[in-house]
């Protein structure tokens, strides 16, 4: 009998620009066995999300990226299958948030969290109610601390942390424009997920729908695209307007440096004339506030209030291909591979 | 008998890029009567900023400037000279925020602030321990609030404001780094203020001497200069970094808009993975913060621990000559005109 198979998508070259099928591989090595106190686990359900893309290099990013040959990380959904670590016992539900893009994997079980299937599809946990719906909630909360009634914009809005911003951001008192590319997604910001209005930044007159849906500026913008958005931004900022920078999508695959001219010195005058706030963060360094964030948002999804989209493919064949569509703007809400 | 003259320093013309005397105007008008609640006010010294050239107009900013023929707004150091308001006695030495660049002011006594003359030169109420240092002591305590230890670089560091943010970092426990123009700027920032390290940014290995001068990084940057100046430190900045600032003195007089590329995307990219925070602040918004600034900054002035330099004309005719030397780096520490 031979032994039990564990398929991989490691890193096969570092992508320049987008994303290509090429960048990944997919090998085949052994199932890994478990250790005392570890824990082996089958995943069901593997996130994909934009930071993948920095992992994998030439990402414009200061993160150290994996090294060419290993395995994809990420956090997936899983089921305990084996385990020498009193904590999870075999058939288990789990999120794993270092597992990555394979069958199997050994934990030690320090990034596990237990789930309940019967509660809510696990695939939730990767989405509004795991990282991509903890990173929206940091950032409005915990990042910058916008005053109910103000207008808050978010970018990216049709995205897995953009849509969770918008609804989290509407919930909690604010006028929430969202920002997205192309007149479907717009229609998904202003049909499903109840936005108060929503502007295509593809459109030839970006500039006028804009000003049209901030008639009282902007007091609170989450950001997850950087560069030319947030320049387009920068004239509707109000007085002490917060700027929370969640992501910089369009930044991460850019291959050539912006045109000029400068635009830093317009920044930094809008800084000190408007007063404003801006503020990066890693979500790594607020994990602490899980319990918080379900405390609020889980009623929400539990009743409907946030919706989610998920784009699920099956098998895990298709990962490469939903990796990248989401670079090409072609996903809508969060992408998962569903592999078992 | 004439009635007494009040000579006033009025906007002539709005500036293209550095103010000339030609911008401004000497007039003569009669002195004001105070009405009932108000005193009249003679005006002993009258403090000469940076921020008078965005008054001006032309500069870059967002602040709505003073109108041709209008008197030249700034802080000054008076003497009652008559009052209608019980709270002010003929005689009493005061702070005004409000008279601006005239021999005599009317004022309804809200902008007046008593100085006991005796207690320390009077001009140090309008500068380390005035507006000026208050600017520097908001900053580094309610704008960012850097932990003792790090590195504080601090910008423009030989003028008003970054001398005393300078001496503020140094007594609050942070290794200091000072950038000024020219080699005199860094004697002076070395021998009298104290720093641990200064910067000639006019140097041709500007770049060098910053590398150098900051082997651990930057964990705050006091920042009076704007554009080129954030960017040359962007490299440089640590984790968690905190940016207040206070001034972008290279860019109010600015002419043309800098070159290319587009350096937004690098800004964006370090305050998202370097986590940064980059904040602006109006001292308006912070004058009662003034009772603290001075418990903690008045004993340290008292006793020599922070020094000032102060750059003294002579005579209501030398305002327009020393004001303009401002904005050709040509003053060192904070500059006054002695009216009277």
């Amino acid at each position: 009998m031979s032994a039990p198979i564990n398929r991989q998508i490691v890193l096969a070259a570092r992508p320049v620009g987008n994303p290509t099928e090429s960048d990944l591989r997919v090998v085949e090595r052994e199932v890994p066995v478990p250790g005392d106190g570890e824990i082996l686990i089958r995943n069901l359900f593997i996130s994909l999300d934009p930071y993948n893309r920095i992992m994998m290099g030439n990402a414009n990013s200061d993160a150290v990226a994996i090294d060419i040959g290993q395995t994809m990380t990420g956090a997936t959904v899983a089921v305990v299958e084996e385990s020498k670590n009193a904590d999870f016992a075999v058939g288990d539900h789990v999120v794993s948030m270092l597992s990555g893009w394979q069958e199997y994997a050994v934990s030690g079980g320090w990034d596990l969290r237990k789930i309940d299937p019967e509660q809510a599809p696990p695939s939730v946990s990767l989405g509004v109610l795991g990282h991509t719906g903890l990173t929206a909630w940091v950032g409005l909360t915990e990042i910058v601390d916008p005053k109910p009634g103000g207008t808050l914009v978010v970018t990216a809005a049709a995205g897995a942390v953009g849509s969770a911003a918008v609804q989290i951001g509407r919930l909690r008192g604010h006028r929430v424009v969202g920002v997205a590319g192309g007149q479907e997604k717009s229609r998904y910001l202003l049909d499903v997920l109840g936005v108060d209005a929503a502007v295509d930044y593809k459109a030839t007159d970006f500039a006028e729908q804009l000003a049209r849906a901030v008639p009282d500026g902007i007091d609170t913008v989450f950001e997850n695209v950087g560069a030319f958005m947030l320049e387009a931004l920068l004239p509707h900022l109000n007085l002490n307007a917060q700027i929370v920078v969640s992501g910089i999508m369009s930044q991460i695959t850019a291959t050539v440096p912006p045109a000029g001219p400068d635009r830093v010195p317009d920044l930094l005058r809008a800084v000190l004339y408007q007063t404003l706030t801006i503020r990066g963060f890693a979500l790594p360094d607020y994990l602490g506030s899980f319990p918080k964030f379900i405390a609020e948002v889980g009623p929400w999804v539990a009743d409907g209030r946030v919706k989610y989209t998920e784009d699920i493919v099956d098998g895990f064949e298709a990962i490469p291909s939903a990796f990248i569509k989401i670079f090409e703007g072609r996903a809508l809400g969060k992408v998962i591979a569903k592999i078992a």
